[in-house]
């Protein structure tokens, strides 16, 4: 039987039907509007995942499940989507809706957790038990599989390492509290360090690589100048990654996964970033003469939510 | 079947023999020796073990199991203690040492992991299955239960929350790091901000009650003299809950278990604790329009070293 995922994205939805070999056989995707009623929304999606099924030359009488990963959080038993800020979407009962669309069971999950699942199905961390998958982009998501299933909480609410307190009455997160992780180890954290960087000195690489705009320094800007050994941005690169090194060994020395997996935008720097990190995070690991997890790279890539998305039951 | 329970604290050895029912049958106990080989260590907690059997009225024929929980990590799959340093033992093959002196099978395991298990077995988490146990003392040790087990990672070297980063490059710690989560929690902690806090002023009732010297200031000063309304007392135990108020949510917002229990020495202070903490600790929760983690105290109290231990398997 097949199974179709859902990735529901700030600026568009994918659906792709996967087959019992989790290979993707079709893919469609729409446009996230906002402007139109809850029950248009999820219309939409049904109509683009009806269309990935029949380019996949099948019908949904042969769809097993339908599952939908998104940035938000969840009631996975009920099916309500609690809050998903891109959707618009507030205490909304999402299954119930799409369920007069079609005839499928259909699930739901937060858009870390899943990408952290196709990852232990589908990708690096395949064939361990026990994951932690870190996203590393405009926040710091994670997702955290424990014997094989994902753990979201006993609430659903967990999984949330970005807005840990990690620099107790640190800089003012939007999430109205104080030094969350994310403020430090997000692709926006690394943004802003180079941004504070070179208020002081306007001759650097990396000033020059965003034509004199600091409004222009991305995260990429700040890796590629540190690749190509500018001092400024290798000095901001290693404090950056001193401080992902110290999140990392937080997620080991509470929960101590088989490997944490890292995705998102700034894991596109490679090896660039892996390197380091392996080096740094051992000294902040508490019995690190130990055997401690090893850190991988994710591997799937922006499939991964439509992957873990059609794993959910 | 009975089963023995064996609480490896930095003073004393205690011992005792529960039954089906999870009640305590006899107890026996020998002080903490670290001037003598690890083989007679073992041989005299051997002992002391024959010691309560036959105090029960047992023989070891009717034991089912040996447990022992120690301050310490320990790879639970060889029986062989990593480290120790209470008992002075590092790489220690302390199951292999146990079996020469009883032919009952032994299993060890880290005492925040075995009071943790206690107390949701026989204690205040009994029937949820899944809780964070916080033991705030001179440090702050932790134990997860995750789907009626212990977790304590997959290299064994997970459950150390008070060595977290909590807040970054802050206090220095013993192990090495700067800010971990126990330098801001733990009694030490407390003790430490009440003497910081007494240098300044010198008239405060915590200065009266230690008798004009800031080193006999304990915890329990602090709380004694909170508990009478001093302001200066007031003032750093509210920060010192706001400071572990973080830290609970901390445990929330990434593995959001049923319940987080609390116990140890700091913990005796009672609803004096737990209810501006659950007042407090909301606001760091992520989704705090969610339901959330319940907070309680432990009621094991030293009982549950020996309980947890005996539940070993």
């Amino acid at each position: 039987m097949a199974r179709i995922g859902i990735d529901v994205g700030g600026t568009g939805i994918q659906v792709g039907v996967i087959d019992d070999h989790l290979k993707i056989l079709s893919e469609a995707s729409i446009p996230t509007c906002t402007n139109i009623p809850f029950s248009e929304q999820v219309e939409r999606m049904a109509a683009c995942a009806e269309a990935a099924v029949n380019q996949a030359g099948l019908t949904m009488r042969q769809i097993e499940s339908i599952g939908a990963g998104l940035p938000g959080v969840a009631n996975i038993s009920t099916g309500e989507v609690i809050k998903c800020a891109n959707m618009g979407w507030f205490h909304v009962p999402f299954r119930k809706e799409f369920l007069k669309h079609v005839d499928v069971p259909v699930f739901i999950e937060n858009d870390a957790n899943v990408a952290a699942l196709a990852e232990s199905v589908a990708g690096v961390s395949a064939g361990t038990s026990s994951s932690v998958f870190v996203t590393i982009g405009t926040g710091i998501g994670s997702g955290i599989i424990l014997n094989g299933k994902i753990w979201n909480g006993f609430h659903g609410i967990g999984g949330e390492l970005g807005h840990t307190i990690f620099a107790l009455g640190g800089d003012p997160c939007p999430c109205g509290n104080h030094g969350c992780l994310e403020r430090y180890c997000s692709a926006t954290a690394l943004i802003h360090m180079a941004r504070e960087a070179v208020a002081d000195h306007p001759d650097s690489e990396m000033m020059k690589m965003a034509g004199g705009d600091p409004s222009r320094i991305e995260a990429r800007t700040v890796i590629d100048a540190a690749r190509a050994s500018d001092p400024l941005a290798t000095e901001v690169y290693g404090k950056y990654i001193d401080q992902l090194a110290q999140a990392l060994a937080n997620i080991v020395n509470l929960l101590d996964p088989e490997v944490i997996v890292l995705g998102g935008g700034v894991s596109k720097a490679g090896h660039f970033l892996l390197d380091p990190l392996k080096r740094e995070y051992v000294k902040y690991v508490l019995y690190n003469d130990q055997p401690m997890p090893d850190i991988k790279l994710a591997v799937l890539g922006s499939e991964a939510g439509i992957i873990g998305a059609a794993m959910l039951s």
